[in-house]
């Protein structure tokens, strides 16, 4: 089995220290190192409920990477790792972002230390204010023909304002790198319009979010992709545009309330992208 | 002018230690205080935007008391107080609800000693985990033919399990001082179901606030009223059910962003409101 770092990661945990990272594989699987603390044995409970969950419709099912159980890998020393579906490996060129979901990222259950840290990070960023994050994103430039990252600790430091921005910059194709030059929002209609957009995936998903009381995803993300080897190839209606919930480390059950937290990120995020799919050439819309 | 002090407020401020509380007249309004540390100058300020606003609709706008300006009232040492619709000026028997929204009641700009004030009594009482809290309620126990309001300091310690209780307790005709019996939920159809009931209502605010960026509604509650007189002549169709917003004193801008804090917590109560509707005779629903 050939394992090998996977090549568009925007946020989360990679290889670090001595501690292994995410790998791939090339037949389309993603392995994910356990977490320590715990988290790791709840991500594996959350996948096991998940993938054996009847009340769990199809249509939402499709939101989540599939589950190949866990297994002892050697690339990394032998730990068990966590296989799932890598969400990835259809894509040529994909553009890739990662939206943590919530107004906190802490449960009430943690301790008053781990409370206090996420409740700075959460007012330090848009959590709070927006009821997300944008942890992380890589667009393909179709000018500069390569990809293009933002700095981390700048993107850790926007404000509604550069959230707005973002998910322009994530759906346009021109010079990205260049700050003074205005996202063209050219693949609005494509990535995020239309009735297999993103808009209509989160929508659907906001649905489920309404009425399930299994599962609280705290501190879940919300990670966004389309290909864009199919608009260089001049085919802009077929970018395979995907909504996909990851990183269950800090899932906990909904005992009979729904998931009030993200579902109200999961409004507010719906509305940043309803503004710009109603609005797509202006830069910022107003109430 | 004969002013008194209202007969049935179930939260918020009353008179004491010699500054004022709330007034009412004969003629269906509502005297509240201005209260201190520029609450009471938000609290106008919102009224003035929203009785102004011209893009909220009409069905949105009966949601909320209806705004008479301020006014200098002699019973109160001639400090200036907000003038409003008495919400319950029109029942004989009114069974209200107050039920304080969001799953915080704090906001980012506010100092760290009022944040963790805030999120202390958010985290002990169910605002963390339910998206909101039952400040307080009134019924009208229909067996002792006089109004029951449970203990304040019981209610701040309930949990999720005593939220469901409550919402059929307030429902509920048999004898609720007596915590060994069942409430009987006699009223669900009639208050909380069928196409003027609360649920209705809820919905139709939940819309609203699924595209409203004008104001974020920190620490505001919905008032749930019906009329117990109707039923006591047997016409239990006439509840005059009603929801209202109230108390704007932590109102802010809302910046473009949706009140995602507000909407989890309006669609948590839906949840278990329709969980009641849903299983009129159950003491509790499963997910």
């Amino acid at each position: 089995m050939h394992l090998k770092a996977p090549e568009h990661q925007v946020a989360g945990h990679i290889a670090k220290d001595g501690k292994p990272g995410p790998l791939v594989d090339d037949k389309g699987r993603f392995f994910k190192p356990l977490q320590g603390d715990s988290r790791g044995e709840i991500e594996v409970m959350f996948y096991e409920s998940f993938s054996s969950n009847t009340q769990v419709p199809d249509n939402i099912r499709r939101y989540f990477p599939e589950y190949h159980g866990t297994q002892a890998v050697d690339g990394s020393d032998g730990a068990a790792m966590i296989v799932l579906e890598n969400l990835l490996s259809k894509y040529s060129k994909p553009s890739v972002m990662d939206v943590k979901m919530g107004s906190r990222t802490w449960y009430p259950e943690a301790s008053e230390e781990y409370i206090q840290k996420c409740l700075r990070k959460d007012k330090g960023t848009t959590t709070v204010s927006s009821g997300f994050r944008i942890s992380g994103f890589e667009v393909y430039d179709h000018k500069e023909l390569s990809f293009w990252k933002p700095n981390r600790k700048l993107l850790n430091g926007i404000k509604v304002d550069g959230v707005r921005l973002a998910l322009r910059k994530f759906v346009s194709s021109n010079t990205l790198s260049n700050t003074s030059s205005k996202p063209d929002s050219a693949f609005v209609s494509s990535v995020y319009g239309g009735s297999k957009g993103i808009l209509t995936q989160l929508l659907e998903l906001k649905t489920w979010f309404e009425n399930q009381t299994f599962y609280h995803f705290n501190s879940c993300s919300i990670l966004m992709v389309y290909e864009n080897d199919s608009i260089l190839k001049g085919d802009v209606d077929d970018v395979q545009a995907q909504v996909k919930l990851v990183d269950f480390a800090h899932v906990h059950d909904g005992n009979g309330v729904i998931d009030h937290n993200f579902l109200g990120g999961l409004c507010s995020l719906i509305n940043f992208i309803r503004d710009i799919v109603q609005n797509p050439d202006e830069s910022s819309a107003e109430n």
